[in-house]
């Protein structure tokens, strides 16, 4: 599939690097399932309820990462985005939760499973300690494959039947509207790549690797309804 | 002057702890003359660049603060606090720097003077390593006073002339729409106080009132053209 | 076992809270293959490797959480924690590196698995991001474990032979020297839990059943050889 | 004076960049009445307190920037500047208490001046939101302006009389063991000079320059019994 924004050369790179990792999650049972709508509304439920924990912590990274720039147009692109995965994605929270039986409290006590903790915990921690690079190749992946994975799926389906049980999670990912998002998100990437040595590049790659593994591990923890070991 | 906004327990506790230092940017040469309409233009100029510097650094120490709190709505709240910093009055930057010729390569040319990045850093060093009480504390006095200042010189003002040279800027913090603003952040210091123990309780009375003293040594540093010492 | 040092008691209810987490590493086929001699030394060296990683992040979060205490006495505890993390530990790392073939370059050079990675970043962030409680309640079950492991160990053996191949490594953690350690680390988390609301404990026993859900993980690691899933 | 510790290339820049800020400390009253041993007692004794509250935040910085390295050594170099900061000079400040009446309780119950408290969060800001080599830019003037200002004075006085009020001071920042220290720090800052953009090293400069000014500002409010304004 083409891809409907421009990607840069550090951007490209690094997606090429981590090739089998973003890919991955494109044959995840998960994602076949949701796609087909055979996916079981409790194991939906479960998912949405970790990612709307998992927004939070995206919405965290995003902020500590807003303070370690000092272009103030990066630094409004990043409370923007900050603020988008608090309020935009927390509508369709608010959705879903109307159908399946959860709401903010719901959210509030449930404890993040190992891979959505692993995850959260990896942008945090990133953003805290790695270069701007870093962080930002930290959150580029959620976004991306997101938004590639719904367009990829529109795609497969042709368009996106009204009764589909998913049809709001499909209509949000695939919508163009996020093409600018991504345009914006990685000439930042590029930006902060071209001041970097290749060492700080080569970690950058690794990081990004990371969260496309965590893009993986997250489906799996809700396919598999993952639980912390040894309690 | 009546408060137009309900003010809880603790931040009357605060503003009646820190009396001296919140009232004496009312009487501050640089607001008088401000207020009177005959504060050189040069003055507000060097003011007004200083501020936009300023309010980068109150939007960080609003995103770190925003990864502090466990609650979405506080975390929210904080992270459109920071998008106002630089949005909202970012807008009120590029109208007088059309006027007054300076632009967003001026601000980002500009060193802070010694008293502008002393609050910036006490903002963010406090949401940095202290309670997220402090972190409030910190950040509250900067909205209160220019609300309050703003409120109080429209009563005493009656009405602002039209032709008034700041009377953008004076329009901007008398309108009552901050009002909720404060009633929701101050909702907030209190929230966080009832959970607080009187150590910490103590030590964001002091937070608070270093940033109030920090207020009027803004009034000062662009009143006395500030620059730093022993260069 | 009766401990050899005191357990205050929000450090007991912790522990009771964690039992079956903090209790499961007692067993891990890992940790008996370890007392037994019989874990394959390849094993053990790719632990060690992912250990000596692990402890830079230990000393990381350690460090973190020495610049929100203002007592400094906690601030020094803290960084000398950091510090015993980088050295006493490195020491080990550094017999066993000669005996198994590795070195700081081969430390540098791996990347940390999921597991461990998981932990590191759940440190740091609970540090970065939580209450003074919670990051020691983060980074408590690290040394209390191990050292109430070795103590258990050496019981368990009578005494450790000094041709066993993991020698050093039951020796360091049976020392009784870490008493001293633990009792001042366990007096920490007692003294910021005495400040502490309710909602505050309820989480900091949360991150600590999550890092003794972490140290079993860490065996687990080791023990299956552990690789990035999606590769 | 020719320097006891190699100074190199990009370290060189930053103090002829801050020649003026560097050396307006060598002549500031403050000094040379310490030096002469005529200072007040009393203005000696404020120095110490604020001094004391100053090496927390010196140890905070050190701390923070440890965690943002990846290198070990130059992480554990880090970690052993926060300690020395706490330790070694607080060893100071225990002689010089009994002498002049004040202890850790002192020391904690008070705040710190308007200078001290915008030094200690310059450095604080800096190294959480900077870059690396920004944060060993603000950290390096303290030790590098003491250590030379410690050797100039007994060079100037031939030798330290025994009887001097002062000689604990002048004979710890004379010592030359301090040159290591000196020496692996500048060495560190062309390290990760070497890795940065010519953006960045103009931003280290300006960083170098203002904790520069903060120290010649440290003299300031101790000589001036600086108190915070509008109180």
């Amino acid at each position: 599939m083409q891809s409907p924004f421009p990607i840069p050369t550090f951007a490209l790179e690094c997606k090429t690097f981590a090739k089998d990792s973003f890919g991955a999650s494109f044959t995840h049972p998960f994602v076949l399932a949701l796609a087909k709508g055979t996916l079981d509304p409790k194991v939906f439920r479960f998912y949405q309820i970790q990612d709307a924990k998992y927004l939070e912590s995206f919405s965290d990274a995003c902020a500590i990462l807003s303070t370690k720039v000092s272009d103030p147009d990066d630094k409004l692109w990043l409370i923007d985005a900050a603020r988008m995965a608090l309020v935009v994605e927390g509508q369709l929270h608010i959705g879903y939760g109307k159908t399946l039986g959860y709401d903010a409290n719901t959210i509030a006590n449930t404890e993040p499973t190992p891979n959505n903790w692993a995850y959260q915990n990896h942008m945090v921690a990133t953003v805290m300690k790695g270069s701007v690079l870093e962080g930002f190749c930290a959150i580029a992946p959620c976004p991306w494959l997101y938004i590639e994975l719904g367009q990829h799926l529109l795609q497969e389906m042709g368009s996106i039947p009204q009764d589909h049980p998913y049809a709001s999670w499909l209509n949000m990912y695939s919508d163009p509207g996020f093409n600018e998002y991504m345009t914006h998100l990685l000439a930042r990437v590029q930006k902060y790549a071209d001041l970097a040595d290749e060492t700080s590049k080569a970690r950058a790659k690794m990081v990004f690797q990371q969260s496309c593994n965590y893009e993986w591990m997250f489906w799996e923890q809700a396919w598999t309804n993952q639980n912390w070991p040894s309690r």
